[in-house]
C-alpha cells in the first residue's frame, strides 16, 4: 500500500516559496561576535555593503530569476530569532565560556530584523547593496551570499529529471566520503565547517557537516554555522573577518589613522574576548605589513588566520615572526581557510605537523563540491567566488588590499593610498578560484 | 513544520515482516515460459530442486536467522498471481509476439501456489529442498535465491547507522553509474538486467533497472524480472535453463535417451515457441559435446546461449560450428549471462563486434555489486555462488555437467556416467565467484 498524506500534498501543491534562510542562526559566528563588538563600540557607524562575484564569466543575472532573488531576500527579512534560538545563545557555552553573549545584546537580538537591500541588474550581474547601520549591513553578508549561490544551483538543476538528480546527489555523497576517509589518516587533525556562504544549499550543508560528525568525530570541531551547530550539538566556530579594520581604516582621519587600523581592531577585540577567539587576521591590507608593524603584545595573541597567501609560506612567515619575539609556535594556533581541500589539508598538515597547532576551515570545497557529479555533464555547478565586502563606513571609501591582489577591494584611488601607507611586501598573485 | 503520517508510523511500529516476495511477478520469465512447456507436456513429473551454496566459505545458517528464512519463504508461499498480473501476461506480447501464454495456462497460474519447503541447518549451512510436481517446484528457483540472498544483505546492514546506509548506497549508485557511463561508450551494445537471483535486495534490483532503462535508452532491452519489466514497461527477457536436459537426461531409460535429452529438448522447445525464444544453452553436458552430436537442424536456430565456458572461447567455437554448417554468423545471436560485469562486457562485445549479434545478460555484478561501498568496510555484502539446481526426477538423480567442472552438480557416481556419454572434452576449470 502506497501511502500519500494528503494534507501535506495539498500544502505542497500551494507552496509559493522554498526558503533559503529559514533562521537568523543560519549564519556564521563571527557575525554574531563581531555584531557584539560593533553594537557596543560602532554603534553610530553606517556601513555598506556590496555582493562582488569575482567569477565575471558568470553572468548571474542571466542565471538567476531576479523575481525569485527578492522573493528569497524579502522572506529572509520576515525571518526573526525564534525565542529557543536566543535561550540557546544566552545559554550556550562558547570556546568554554559561559554567557559570551550579554543579556542586553540578547535582547536587541530579539528584535533584530535583516534591513533593506538594493538590487539591480548591471551588465548580466546582480549590483546588490546593504546600506544602513553597520549593525544591521553586517547580518546580510552571509544570507545573501547563501541566497545567490543557491539559487544559482537550483537554477542549474531546474530541467534534470528524478535520476540524473538521484546520481548526482550519490556521487556528491561518495567524493565526500572519500574525502573523508583521506582525512581519517590524519590522527591530529583538527578540523570545521567554514561552507555557510557558499554552500550548494542548506539541506547538503547540513548532510556536510553530519558526515564530518560521523566520520571524524573528535577531529571535527564544529561548525561557523550557528544553527547547524545547535541542531547538532556541536561547537560554533569563527572570530573576526576583514570587514573591522577595513571600516576603522576607512574612518581614520589620516594616513596613520589607516596605518593603526588593524592594531586598534585587535585592542577593541581583547578588550570583548579571550583565549582561542584571539586569533588575528593578518591580510586585510597585507600581512608582511602587518608583522613589520605589529606591537609586541599581538605575540601574546593565541594564533593566526592565514587568508590571502599561499598557505605554507604564510605560516612560515608567521612561525618565524613568533620566534622574533620569543614565542614557541607549538604554543600557538595556525587557522587555514582559504580555498582548503583535502590535497592542500594534506600538504600543510604533513607540512607544520609537530611545529605549531594547527586548525582548518573548510569552506566551500566542503560544501559546494560537485564537480565531475552530474551525469548529464552541464555546467553551472561548479562554485564560484561570490563574496560580500563593505565598500564604504559613514560614506568613506573602504579598502582590502589582501596577500593576493585578485582579492582587493576598493576604489582604485584609494587603493593605490594605501599600497602607499603600507606597502605591497609579500603580495603576490593568485588565481581565485573559489 | 516536520510532517508525520501518524496513521502511517503507527502502522510501521507493527511490521511483523518487511516481505522479500511480494508478487509471483517478481521472478525471472524463463520459468514462466518454460512452465508452460513442463505443464503441457511433462505435467506429470516430479522434481527435487535444491539450493546449493558453492561459496561454502560463506555459512550462511549462521548468518541468516532460520526464523527469518522460514517466516519469508513462508510469506512468498502465501502470496498468488494477482489479477492485473494474469492480465497483463496475457495481453502483454513478448519478443514481438501476442498471446504468448495459452488462455488455459494463464487460468492455471490463477490458482498457482508454491510447493511446500524443507528446511534444515547442516553444518553452517541451509538444506533447503522443493519437493512434488515439477511444475511447482521449479517455480521456487528465483524466489528462494531472492530470499536467501537478501536476508543475508539485511543481516551484514543490521547494526549499520543510518549514514553508514546513506554512504553505502550512495557509492553503489554512484558506481553503477560509472558502469553505465562506460557501457554507453559502446554504440551497438544490446543488454539486459539478469541479475534477480542474485540482487541485494528487491529494492536496489529496481533503482538499477531503472538507472539502465536512464541510461542506455534503447541499448538496455529489457529485464528478466517479469514484475520489473512489467512495472516499467519493459521487455521481459529470457528463454530456457538447465533445468530441461536434466530432467529428460534423468528421466531416460538408457544411455541413449540420455545422450539424446538435450537435443530432444530443443524440438518440444521449438513445438512452443520461435524466432529469438530459440536460443540454445549448450553445456549442460558440455558445449563440445552438444556441437559435436547436434544435429544440423539446431543450426537453424536464432542463437546460442554460452554460460559456463569462457565467452571468447565459446563464442568462437560457436562461430566456427556455424559456419560449418553453412551459417552466417553476423545473422545469428550470442547471449553472454556468465558473470559478465563491464570489462568483460567490453572485452567480448570488442571481440566480437561486426562479426555476430551478441546480447549481454548482466546479472549478479549488476545487481549485487557493493564491493568497496561499505564505509565500515565489513564483510557479508560480497556476492556468493548460490544456486538452485534440479537434484532428483521422477526419483532418478540428475545431473549438471558444465563447461567448468566447478560447476558441475549431481551424485559423483552419475557425473562419471554422464561423462562416459558426453565425454570431457574442452571442459576447463576456472573459479566460479558469482
Amino acid at each position: 500500500m502506497a501511502v500519500t498524506d494528503i494534507a501535506t500534498r495539498t500544502w505542497d501543491h500551494n507552496w509559493r516559496l522554498d526558503p533559503i534562510v529559514r533562521s537568523l542562526l543560519d549564519t556564521d559566528f563571527y557575525k554574531l561576535l563581531m555584531l557584539q563588538m560593533i553594537r557596543h563600540l560602532h554603534g553610530d557607524v553606517d556601513a555598506t555593503f556590496r555582493l562582488i562575484n569575482r567569477t565575471t564569466t558568470v553572468r548571474l543575472a542571466d542565471v538567476i530569476d531576479e523575481g525569485e532573488l527578492r522573493a528569497q531576500l524579502d522572506h529572509a527579512r520576515s525571518v526573526r530569532f525564534a525565542k529557543k534560538e536566543l535561550i540557546w545563545l544566552a545559554g550556550n557555552s562558547f570556546y568554554g565560556k559561559q554567557r559570551m553573549f550579554a543579556p542586553d545584546f540578547i535582547q536587541w537580538l530579539s528584535e533584530f530584523q535583516l534591513p533593506p537591500y538594493e538590487l539591480h541588474r548591471v551588465d548580466g550581474q546582480f549590483e546588490l547593496t546593504f546600506d544602513g547601520p553597520w549593525t544591521h549591513t553586517t547580518m546580510w553578508e552571509i544570507p545573501a551570499l547563501a541566497i545567490v549561490n543557491e539559487l544559482r544551483a537550483r537554477a542549474a538543476l531546474r530541467d534534470k529529471g528524478r535520476f540524473a538528480l538521484d546520481v548526482l546527489y550519490a556521487r556528491a555523497k561518495a567524493k565526500l566520503w572519500d574525502k573523508v576517509e583521506r582525512l581519517r589518516a590524519l590522527p591530529d587533525l583538527v578540523i570545521s565547517d567554514f561552507g555557510t556562504r557558499r554552500r550548494h544549499g542548506f539541506l547538503w550543508q547540513r548532510w556536510c557537516v553530519e558526515a564530518l560528525k560521523e566520520g571524524l568525530g573528535s577531529r571535527f570541531i564544529g561548525s561557523s554555522n550557528v544553527l547547524l551547530a545547535m541542531d547538532n550539538d556541536l561547537e560554533a566556530i569563527g572570530t573576526n573577518a576583514h570587514e573591522l579594520p577595513m571600516v576603522l581604516a576607512a574612518l581614520a582621519s589620516d594616513d596613520a589613522g589607516v596605518a593603526r587600523a588593524p592594531y586598534r581592531v585587535l585592542e577593541e577585540w581583547q578588550a570583548h574576548y579571550d583565549g582561542n577567539l584571539r586569533v588575528v587576521l593578518p591580510d586585510a591590507f597585507g600581512t608582511a605589513a602587518f608583522l613589520r608593524d605589529a606591537p609586541d603584545w599581538v605575540a601574546g595573541w593565541t594564533g593566526f588566520r592565514p587568508d590571502s597567501a599561499p598557505p605554507v609560506e604564510a605560516g612560515e612567515q608567521i612561525i618565524a615572526w613568533w620566534q622574533a619575539h620569543g614565542q614557541d609556535p607549538r604554543e600557538k594556533l595556525l587557522i587555514f581557510s582559504d580555498g582548503m581541500d583535502v590535497d592542500s589539508i594534506e600538504r600543510v598538515y604533513r607540512h607544520f605537523h609537530g611545529r605549531v597547532r594547527m586548525s582548518f576551515g573548510w569552506g566551500t570545497n566542503l560544501t559546494n563540491d560537485f564537480r565531475g557529479c552530474d551525469p548529464d555533464g552541464a555546467a553551472g555547478l561548479e562554485p564560484i567566488s561570490l563574496v560580500a565586502k563593505v565598500t564604504r563606513a559613514n560614506g568613506r571609501p573602504a579598502v582590502k588590499l589582501s596577500d593576493n591582489p585578485a582579492k582587493a577591494t576598493g576604489e582604485p584611488a584609494e587603493i593605490a593610498r594605501y599600497l602607499r601607507i603600507f606597502g605591497a611586501d609579500g603580495r603576490q598573485e593568485s588565481v581565485v578560484s573559489v
